[in-house]
């Protein structure tokens, strides 16, 4: 029951997020088609966040399933995850209304960064009150995907200061890395939790 | 439990998108009834829309009710119908706001035409993953109603151009198709999944 | 677990109408408390509306708990709730804005009596679901305290043109009424539904 | 079943609380790091509000948790804390944007002395509910860390007419307290409830 409602907690939470998110997009005045040219980034980068969202979701999903307790530490590792999560929807409308200017696409790349941090400490959080022989512990292995994200992050950040499109470029690509094996990890077995950036089971 | 927190999240995300739908109607300033006015075209798109995604969360309600399981691609099947259906509340203040103008209308048109698909999308998902002897792929069946709300929709779209206002009827009339009749087939059985312009039982 | 899945989605959809209309509350520019004092009317009908969302809540809490059968009627009966009460927050901000003046009372009313009346049809769906002998139709019974509140409001309308602080006076009493005789019922038995003009167990 | 539907809503009502509160930071209109600094102090008073809706939510769950009955007063006890955690957002952008002005803070304050005081009652419903030999009634005990959080508060409303920022030290202050011996708590035997300013194991 403890971890149904931390299920249904973050659920919610993830679910205003990204739906939000969506919703932010501001009607435009005019009736006509050229109206809606100007709001075509401020959507692509929705699209793009929408991705990451349904990518976390997805994965806290699996994690929490292979999880067996649910201890303090895991609670403020989870609300700490949403924290990063919850900020999501700023630098995708900073990035997006900004056509995907260096500061902002930064900004991105950060928040990014934490995210992906934050569901590693999740993750260890689970571990470690699990313990080393748990269903999760096997599941994360080497983890050698969540290492190459973060690593992917780390270079695109600095590179989003001179050339932006090439950093989106490599948060999508980060994205499409874990969306498109998502279903080979899946009929392995009851993967552990893999997140962009996180902790994969590669 | 996989299938609940599919359930929990989609309810969730539906039930913020038919909420904030309808409250994003702005507060006019004055306090005359002549204030209200204008809020006309608005509510009225509202309607519709409420009651497009009453059909649809009904409809995922009833077919994730016969689904077995749930795996990767029904998970993503399920995400991407979220996505179109997240984009309902734009589509419809673009419309309300501009009293059904054309292009307003077509875009309203095309969304609910992506929703259908999608819907369909995560049908077969569940198909595919339940085997062809499964209660929802017996009863999905030739799926005319189906057909036809896609086909009145990819009919409708280009109508919007010069007769928005029929445009709006035949998607009112799609809806009227899927409200009404929903209890004859309840009665018939377990129905499996049927959504506007997703799969019908007929 | 059909049963289980109306409760969610209307858990959700009345928990985002009575977070958001305390959340539309606009933070004033200035920091002094002179610049709290317009939003005093914003903020007392906002206690009226959170008072009345918590009694609609806590009664159709009550009343599926009652019910033993979940029909298409019943769904829908339950969104056609939902679609009134999600009309709440405007009706507030309307009439909190304009510091209670006739015409948003008015409407303010109509919803109150939309909600009322479509709670009762909401209970006649699950009764004639559920049998003349269920427990539900037993609770409801003469249905007194149901057909005073909607009296009240048909009073309450056409008195708020002239006096809206009156009206306002009775709306405050039907909530009161719903409110505190509450645990009397309940100690009674596991009452079946009652609402602010739904229908009461007398 | 009963205590399950007031923890969904009381989830749902806590998470779009949490999500919106950090939505609502205003995307800034440039695209620079300049741009980003007056929302730092608005971001400041986020990360505050967050810690304290998190150890809000973890109490909650604790709390109830224990709890073994769910009565009239307890849901309208729990309706009533949410009521001054809604009230949350408001007072957070209100300190936020004004730079933790002193009228802002109080308010602030207020708000977090009233939800703490909401929280106590909520435990009294529960614990009158349940008897005073129920597991949540031992957990209570003295009190003594929600007693001294309370008076913590009574200290900085008045302080912050004057030292708006020792005010925010000492709510921060009551924060960290409550976030840190948390783990402590859980380790000696399942804990009833314990809430900033609420009721405390000691």
């Amino acid at each position: 029951m403890h971890k149904g409602r931390l299920e249904a907690f973050s659920d919610g939470v993830i679910a205003i997020i990204i739906t939000i998110m969506v919703l932010e997009m501001r009607v435009p005045h005019g009736a006509a088609v050229s109206d809606l040219r100007p709001l075509f980034p401020v959507f692509l980068s929705y699209v793009l966040s929408y991705l990451y969202i349904g990518i976390y979701w997805n994965n806290h999903h699996h994690m929490l399933h292979a999880a067996k307790r649910v201890t303090g530490s895991v609670l403020w590792a989870n609300l700490h995850l949403l924290f990063w999560l919850s900020l999501m929807p700023f630098g995708t409308r900073w990035m997006g209304e900004n056509h995907f200017a260096p500061i902002p696409t930064v900004l991105y790349g950060i928040d990014l960064l934490m995210c992906a941090s934050a569901f590693t400490l999740l993750q260890w959080a689970i571990v470690a009150a699990d313990g080393p022989e748990s269903p999760l512990a096997r599941a994360v292995g080497a983890d050698r995907k969540g290492l190459a994200s973060r690593l992917t992050y780390l270079v695109a950040i600095p590179v989003a200061l001179w050339l932006p499109w090439l950093a989106t470029c490599l948060f999508a690509f980060v994205a499409l890395m874990w969306f498109i094996p998502d279903r080979r990890i899946e009929r392995q077995l009851q993967t552990g939790g893999s997140s962009p950036g996180g902790a994969g089971a590669t």
